[in-house]
């Protein structure tokens, strides 16, 4: 099943600088072929729920093994089963009308 | 690796009446031998990474099966490497301070 | 307008144990006065949407004032027009289904 | 305080099509003259924490108004007390380093 979904890795107890970590993600993600886009409060994907799911796990344990003993991750899960829908899809809907 | 989640499944399209997909995930949630925990605004789960993602999984895609055409799923996940926390671990050293 | 809100304030850059910063947070909602449930994943509280925002302000400022020069905090609102629901009866709802 | 916040609105209850809500919030973020950038799982805003939620307010109470009984929002606050961020600095710091 298609899916469109966002990802947000905030470390705990390694400092205030976090950009080391997020950018250890957006590599894993990236490699994973994903449709990604970076934007100030998380990254969105567009892929397979399986494929997403198991990029968001590599993620997590990435940024473990990089030295932080603490994250919060969230994730938000975008489903449909009557159309598959892109990213650029649901910007344009709500671009056309404004 | 031992995660404390959050799980909040939304089923859009379906007009009002939210619980009998929520009352699916959370039979789902128990099958699974999981440790769960419902609360006004989703369920808390702890597991392994795996257990949970592949848990989450069965549950989208059993809200889909029973009608819902569009779901939006939000998911938290708590994980640390420097010790294992529980969920009633993280309450109690809580409220012990109030 | 009554809402049923979720919180969760989570401290960066103030090392592992976030348990001092949560429990700030949680005096200032009691002291509003507001219904509140802690739970292993944040706080849901039931109230007026305003008074709600005005205590979620408090404890941002307050964390803050504490020393934990960086947040993240994620907030969920629950609001209908149809009907006034409360935390209760929303997970009510659902266990008598299970 | 300046903060950069996530808003994503989910009516519940008037069908599959979401787009007519979003758009009226949309329309009540830019009359505000907030900062915002939508993306496709929510829209960022960049403002006074005050201006923030004053406007996300009105978007709840809009959305209502426009016919959704029911509602979910999803709001992420990111607040930083050491120095003042940008959504465009966040971004650039991220990408810089891939």
């Amino acid at each position: 099943m298609k899916v469109i979904a966002e990802l947000s890795v905030t470390p705990i107890g390694v400092g205030l600088s976090l950009s080391k970590y997020i950018v250890e993600c957006e590599r894993i993600l990236k490699n994973k072929k994903l449709t990604i886009q970076l934007h100030a409060e998380g990254t969105n994907i567009e892929g397979e729920l399986d494929e997403v799911f198991e990029a968001i796990k590599s993620c997590i344990e990435a940024v473990h093994q990089l030295g932080a003993p603490r994250l919060m991750t969230n994730i938000k899960i975008s489903s449909r089963t009557d159309k598959i829908e892109k990213m650029a899809d649901k910007i344009q809907s709500v671009e056309k009308q404004l």
